[in-house]
């Protein structure tokens, strides 16, 4: 059954996120070798949990472009196991210094500092990994084509280099500009989530302007999300939000929340939420699912 | 100039590091941007020290193969990329707690843990980018391949599997039997050797047979190279090996010279360095640096 099937978003979240979850599972290592300690802390912190908001991001970009349930499939896993490492080492006591994730102990906290370590350096290499194989896709150039683009998101250059403009903005709130801080959040998350829209337009191998516009969607819904995320971290609950809230402020962290003032983020967030589904007009009734995934990045509470 | 046009092995090993030493230094990120801090810790444990074994054992595997020189090198400094980061993470406190590498202070050291596991993160992602992008090789097949060869040998079934392994190994010396321990060196070590050794097979599109001598070479030559390792810990000055050394004794672990005993061990490090140069036959004097090779592995002194 394709995504395309499902026709409200909350079901369509629903669907993707147990696919792409089945799939995890079987990609993920498991055996009672020596080492399987590690595969179990992989299996932890990867399976069990999580919107799968990015995993959807791949499959919705797919059904546009008629890509096979298995590519799509392979590339949501992979893009999952790249964003749970990434939420194992933000994590880490030297860090951000997390007890709490998804509603469950962190990986260092269930496991130790160095098996988390580990398994977040395994689950970026799995990535790499699953993207390469030629079960993703019968084109290598297509295969290659991943590869390159989610490393360049995930590397210095986007994601890693993100994490480090965060930890060097803690207690300088007052002194990051709004250019600056979007610019941190554009690496750290809208790097990874570009990714994960795109990704369906290069394994349908689409049109350069149909690739723009999933970019530029991306592009805008990346930044929406992180305005409601820092919403979240001010005003959700821990239980609702299933970690730790009030950390930016208890930090001092610049975010879009401490220097639009809530009521400015919110309405921001939302422009720009029907900004990024005013890109998909090319692709139609299409591109619905997408449009209202922009909606949901939001209004979440959660 | 190619590496074979030099005759003598350690000519040829300090032409492969300084090649690839500048190779590195073209790729690795620089800027004036807010996370150049991750940028400096990623130069400062890649750049400027290190034997740069990996990196002529892929550029002695290509010259057999008559690779481009561009090919061999960028491969080459992905596989050095690739060995960095694993050095980083390994010098944690929470992993080995080293202070001392290649004759500095260890990354985490000389910056601080958050930014020592990012550059880590940062370089493995690196490794893949680089092998990926089309500079490195015209066929995107034989890219794809690099970079599944490589996800294999370092995640969870090759050298982060190891290096679980070898932590959980503390304090096991008396119970780990010989084949425990070669596993745990075949994983930790011997899966990035043999991809390095092999990689030039792969960029040259070599015949099976041929991919298969060098496999075995590397098969061998990864496990002399580890008990070499293991006797320069217990033999060694912290002076000559440029970091700490005697203790693997202090930390209980197993290896092959407290299994062995010293005089067993250097016995069968060579005996390893001669079927590794055997299995060379093949490619008749075209392989005479990686004998060579073979030999120094076991000789060194650091």
């Amino acid at each position: 059954m394709p995504l395309s099937s499902q026709i409200e978003f909350p079901g369509a979240l629903r669907f993707a996120a147990e696919s792409v979850e089945r799939m995890m599972d079987r990609l993920l290592p498991r055996g009672e070798t020596g080492e399987s300690r590690l595969f179990e802390a992989m299996r932890y912190s990867a399976l069990g949990g999580g919107k799968r908001l990015r995993a959807f991001f791949v499959m919705g970009g797919a059904t546009l472009f008629r890509v096979s349930a298995t590519s799509a499939l392979r590339t949501a896993a992979a893009v999952e196991f790249l964003h749970a490492y990434s939420l194992i080492h933000d994590d880490l006591p030297s860090m951000d210094d997390d007890d709490l994730r998804r509603g469950k102990p962190t990986c260092h906290r269930q496991f130790d500092e160095a098996t988390a370590i580990l398994a977040g350096d395994a689950l970026q290499a799995l990535a790499f990994e699953v993207l390469a194989h030629e079960d993703t896709h019968g084109d290598p150039a297509v295969r290659v084509a991943l590869v390159s683009e989610l490393a360049r998101a995930v590397g210095a250059g986007g994601m890693v280099g993100g994490q480090m403009l965060d930890l060097l903005a803690e207690h300088r709130a007052a002194e990051m500009a709004i250019g600056a801080i979007t610019r941190l959040q554009r690496l750290k998350t809208g790097a990874l989530i570009s990714f994960s829209c795109g990704a369906g337009a290069l394994l349908g191998k689409a049109s350069e302007p149909l690739r723009a516009a999933l970019g530029n969607y991306a592009h805008d819904l990346g930044l929406a999300f992180q305005i409601a995320d820092d919403l979240l971290d001010v005003e959700g609950t821990s239980e609702e939000v299933g970690k730790a809230t009030a950390k930016d402020a208890a930090a001092g962290k610049a975010t879009f929340v401490s220097t639009l003032g809530p009521e400015r983020a919110r309405a921001q967030a939302a422009l720009l939420a029907r900004q990024a589904a005013a890109h998909l007009e090319p692709f139609g009734p299409a591109a619905d699912l997408l449009r209202q995934a922009a909606r949901f990045v939001v209004d979440r509470r959660s």
